[in-house]
């Protein structure tokens, strides 16, 4: 049963990454990949001899450069040209730079449209930017008939010719449903959107094609299964030839076509560097390159193929082991529609997650209001530590070992 | 000579900081403060522990707090209360976020004001705003009598009753000239206007007093004389009173009122902590603590005595050795108008910068067209080193080694 692709995987790159106590299951690389043993010795390396040593001068060491060398290895991820994608920033604060550069491309178009499976803060940046621009443009949330699926058809229905611009979540941080880039993208284009890809949960857990896709506008984070460490700064991708159209709203000298002639006049880079803002927090940025290189080795169509191993696993077990204990699959059944992570839903969900952290050293996480989540990455999870995780989630309710725990709303002050 | 306060400090706190070459002159902390041993320590404690081995667990842990807890920090160092100072972003995107919202909470005043000595990505990010806002607001950029000083009568005259803002760098980054807080917040708040000052140039180099000068708004970077390291997410101030008055226009999660609800429509949490946007890099984030304990430890008061004597020092041996050569001195000449660094300007200074730098060992930096800037920072620069990078100077000058290089225009490829 445990074959391959999934156990050559982990046996090959799990002891790339730092293991500090080998009995936990850590089945929480969706929100915080863990640390690559590459990333811990490069941080070394900036810290004293970039930073200590050098100082000053390796900005010009390469520096400078890096929002674009380490765009240019995910591009290579994601299918996309090496200059168009670049990392910046925050995902939040990149998706307000593209949302605001698409409406204003595009003022006779009044509407934004996305659903109610988005990650939140993408839903309360658009919320904040048609504020901002204070017209006649509209947002309208698209709603999943079920909290797992996407609307595609309401989707389709609401994406009309009054739209600017479709903004999605490829893979939904709840319940891991995963949209088709290709056929979705194609299908607003068809009506004269934009298509904007939020692709924090589904980069590094499932291939993507960008180019393939033809997408125009793509962010996305790189801490999760990117593993470039806790609030790594985010990425940007614009397709090449939407990259002279658009315009930056916040409009600093990282963006300036000539930063260091110091002039007082903003005037764009070329290209993608025009959505640089600020100084670059070098430290964290530098530590996304190693994280990325490991998934380069491995190969994302090894790593998809070992994900939808384990995912499927999860779902026999939840079939055979789980529902008959009051579990409801959250994630669609079908692989080919999920991305790295299972939703298990329990009317107990808040206190079983607890119980399985502090008394069974499995560690998923929690999203209110009653959903248990569970991310695998093939690089370092391994079927055996799911069978264990499933083992140890059985004893918590069996025993009733949460039941120590005060209800949620009692706990949260 | 060299008595205290300065030898004292250096004598004291050199040796905090990482020192790889003890031949270089390092005058750039300006634009990068040096490493501190603490930080090389504490970011060893972050990667490994932390991320590497707490993983998840650490945003419970401090994470989620870290923007306010290091804020906190260095509110106490610039005379502000703890919950008026927050760590988030860059310079830049604070500058944004702050300049926006000060502008919607006054429609009615159209015009912006700044000076030509400002830092040019701030005044980016004003055209930026203006531009997104659409509107009657404009900018007014009044232009400094002599590139050195600022224009204070200009501004008085400029500051009226249809000013929304006024904005200008604390210490200006070419001449470090350094505007008088109290007065001019207080002269432009009698028009009616909010004032936001940029402190990345004076901040950790002369002592500030947010309460005492009653300051509505503030940014800066963390990096020059803060000792933060590469890129560090920059700073925010708003006074308390203002707070819930101002929208920050990128909404995003970690200034949601309760971000863990994944509620989906926008509500401003209380305070500052609706200023954050994105999730903050965490390992950039950390890397400024230990740097500020140093500063606190040393006091303000002291640090600023010993940044007079050195600078006055540079004052003294430009009149004596350098004018001679051709230099002229391109920052104010009397203290009380100085930031921690002296610009000298020099018909060959983009060649003389470089032989400094490759000849020399001494590491300044240039700014154009003329002008040769060189910081100190009393931690780890002494009187006796400054002494040695005047004679490093002289001979580049006096012995030509500066001819070997090819002219600017045709070194910029």
């Amino acid at each position: 049963m445990f074959s391959d692709p999934t156990d050559s995987l982990s046996d090959n790159f799990r002891d790339r990454f730092v293991i500090a106590d080998h009995d936990l299951i850590y089945l929480d690389g969706n929100s915080l990949g863990r640390l690559p043993q590459a990333t811990a010795a490069h941080l070394e390396k900036v810290i004293q001899q970039e930073w200590g040593a050098d100082l000053i001068r390796s900005w010009n060491k390469g520096w400078f450069d890096l929002p674009e060398r380490v765009g240019a290895k995910l591009a290579h991820l994601l299918g996309a040209q090496p200059d168009e994608i670049i990392i910046a920033d925050s995902t939040s604060v990149n998706l307000f730079k593209l949302v605001v550069a698409a409406l204003r491309a595009q003022p006779d178009r009044p509407k934004i449209v996305t659903d109610d499976l988005n990650f939140p803060s993408d839903v309360y940046i658009l919320q904040g930017a048609l504020a901002l621009l204070g017209g006649e443009q509209r947002l309208e949330i698209v709603p999943s008939p079920d909290g797992i699926y996407g609307p595609l058809d309401g989707l389709a229905t609401a994406v009309d010719a009054e739209t600017a611009l479709l903004t999605l979540s490829h893979t939904v941080f709840k319940s891991g449903y995963t949209y088709d880039l290709t056929a979705v993208t194609r299908s607003a284009q068809a009506a004269g959107a934009l298509v904007l890809w939020d692709l924090s949960h589904s980069a590094g857990a499932v291939p993507i094609d960008l180019n393939g896709a033809n997408v125009d506008l793509a962010v996305g984070c790189t801490y999760k299964y990117l593993n470039g460490g806790p609030g790594a700064p985010a990425f940007l991708y614009v397709r090449r030839d939407l990259q002279e159209r658009l315009r930056n709203p916040i409009s600093g000298w990282m963006g300036q076509h000539n930063p260091f002639a110091f002039g007082l006049d903003y005037a764009p880079a070329p290209g993608l560097r025009r959505f640089l803002t600020g100084t670059p927090p070098i430290l964290s940025l530098a530590a996304v390159e190693p994280g990325l290189d490991i998934i380069l080795e491995a190969g994302m169509a090894h790593i998809r193929a070992a994900s939808v191993q384990m995912t499927d696993y999860l779902v026999q077990a939840w079939q055979r082991e789980l529902a008959p204990l009051g579990f409801a699959l959250n994630s669609p059944r079908d692989a080919a529609e999920r991305g790295g992570h299972i939703s298990l839903g329990h009317p107990e969900g808040w206190r079983i997650n607890r119980a399985l952290i502090e008394q069974m050293n499995v560690l998923p996480d929690f999203r209110r209001p009653d959903n248990i989540r569970l991310g695998v990455n093939p690089l370092y999870n391994s079927l055996s530590e799911l069978e264990t995780a499933v083992a140890r989630l059985r004893k918590v309710v069996v025993d009733r070992l949460y039941a120590q725990y005060p209800l949620e709303m009692t706990a949260v002050t």
